[in-house]
């Protein structure tokens, strides 16, 4: 195998090893849930469909409807082929020519509970004449929690100071600032970090790129856990469909992700998997 | 009062009286309802809050969260004062002087019981150097009926035919048009109207707006009163909150009033009334 295959391969396989911890980890929650209010659901499963993408490659959806998560889906795919001339133009390396491929895992979480926080996570790496790569990890609370604020970020933190000390100030304001519900005047939640057009040492990036899903792995679950089992009532459920209308509002009206998905063809539901199962617009 | 004041006021004051008389017949509607479903919601009433435009102008939002509507709103407002530059130049006559005077109705209702049709009307009068008419009123069921599409089609060719017999099949294919969702290759309901840059004689032009507005008024709540008491469980209500999120793809991913609205600096409670109370992504 060549080198460049070898390292489409590796990245490949880290997306899925991932998903499949990831998948594990959620399912381990629903076992482990103790509380009242959703003891009556099973504890929820994954489910997976795969689909191909026309022009080369494709995906597989995990999908999970549980007592703990209410939704939560975690996307893998891999794509190759030739970017539509339009588009080709804006993309790193693609002016000349055109082919490219792409890996990268997507997931979001929208926990039952409101007081345990929903979050997103995509990393992905990109190779045309360049290659690059780029993530998120951002958490999206209901009701904020400092304690879980402050654990999201340190372990997010410590991902990027074992890289570069520059990274995590620079990833965190980016996050803050794409994030931004500018209608609302509104943070879309409390952050995270966002980098894109990672260039350079490929075994140094992947690394990175291991670390940050590595540190989401390790901090999410704990968040989920701590406030999973906790008594809600309808005033708040009430209070979390309100705000997941503002997920809504920014990734139909804003997420480049989402709105690229849908301008260029892509399978709605893959697309849309995002959305929170129930919204509320009072 | 000079003439172009005077036809101001009689857009306006149309609008206004539209306005009240669409909520008096959505407010009788909500004493009528002799179902068993929502029996124990009492009869729900508009409330009303009124908006000032930093520019000039403003509006008042009448909303009912109601037990045969869930939410109904009916906004008139009445703005002016200068386009913003790079707006302008594409609004017709304001390249050269950017002042503008706009005048309009909109409502959205969105029933409670499944069967009863969600409805957009929206007349609009806006004058620059040029003035013009525009609207829409599409009817956008959970479950269609076809009773329902061929009363409401039929009372709004009866409006149009009226003008000019040219206007319904054009007014009825641009509707189909604009409000399609391509990612879905789904059309959002099952039609109505849709019109815009009607320029010609103010009179004929805004008899032709009243007589929309007479026509929405007269079959609307006819179709809403022969569904409104039919029985519906848990099945059909979650299939009705799985089309409205069509709704809300439609409105925030294409609607180019939603997305003027927000990008511009309009209200968010006003410019998103439209969204429905409750909507899942399942």
């Amino acid at each position: 195998m060549d080198a460049e295959l070898a390292r489409k391969d590796a990245v490949r396989r880290w997306f899925e090893e991932l998903r499949d911890r990831l998948c594990a980890a959620f399912e381990e929650l629903e076992d482990r849930y103790a509380g009242a209010e959703l003891a009556h659901l099973p504890p929820g499963r994954f489910e997976r469909r795969s689909w191909k993408r026309p022009g080369g490659g494709g995906g597989v959806m995990a999908l999970m409807r549980g007592r703990v998560f209410e939704k939560v889906g975690v996307n893998v795919s891999t794509v190759h082929g030739t970017l539509p001339p339009g588009f080709a133009r804006e993309i790193p390396g693609a002016a000349e020519d055109p082919s490219f491929w792409a890996s990268g895992l997507s997931l979001v979480a929208h926990p039952r509970n409101p007081y345990a926080p929903p979050a997103h996570l995509n990393t992905r790496h990109i190779r045309t004449r360049k290659s690059w790569f780029g993530g998120a990890a951002d958490l999206n609370p209901i009701y904020p929690d400092p304690a879980d604020t402050e654990r999201f970020h340190r372990r997010l933190k410590e991902a990027c100071d074992a890289f570069d000390p520059a990274w995590y100030p620079r990833f965190k304001r980016w996050c803050d600032e794409y994030f931004y519900l500018p209608h609302r005047k509104e943070p879309r939640g409390v952050g995270g970090i966002f980098y894109d057009d990672l260039e350079g040492d490929f075994d140094r990036l992947f690394a990175f790129t291991r670390a940050v899903g590595e540190a989401f792995l390790e901090v999410y679950p704990t968040l989920v856990a701590r406030h999973m089992d906790r008594p809600f009532g309808e005033e708040e459920r009430r209070f979390q469909l309100e705000r997941r209308g503002r997920y809504v509002e920014f990734n139909l009206l804003f997420d480049r992700g989402t709105r690229f998905g849908i301008m260029t063809g892509g399978h709605p539901d893959a697309v849309l998997m995002s959305l929170p199962p129930l919204v509320a617009w009072p």
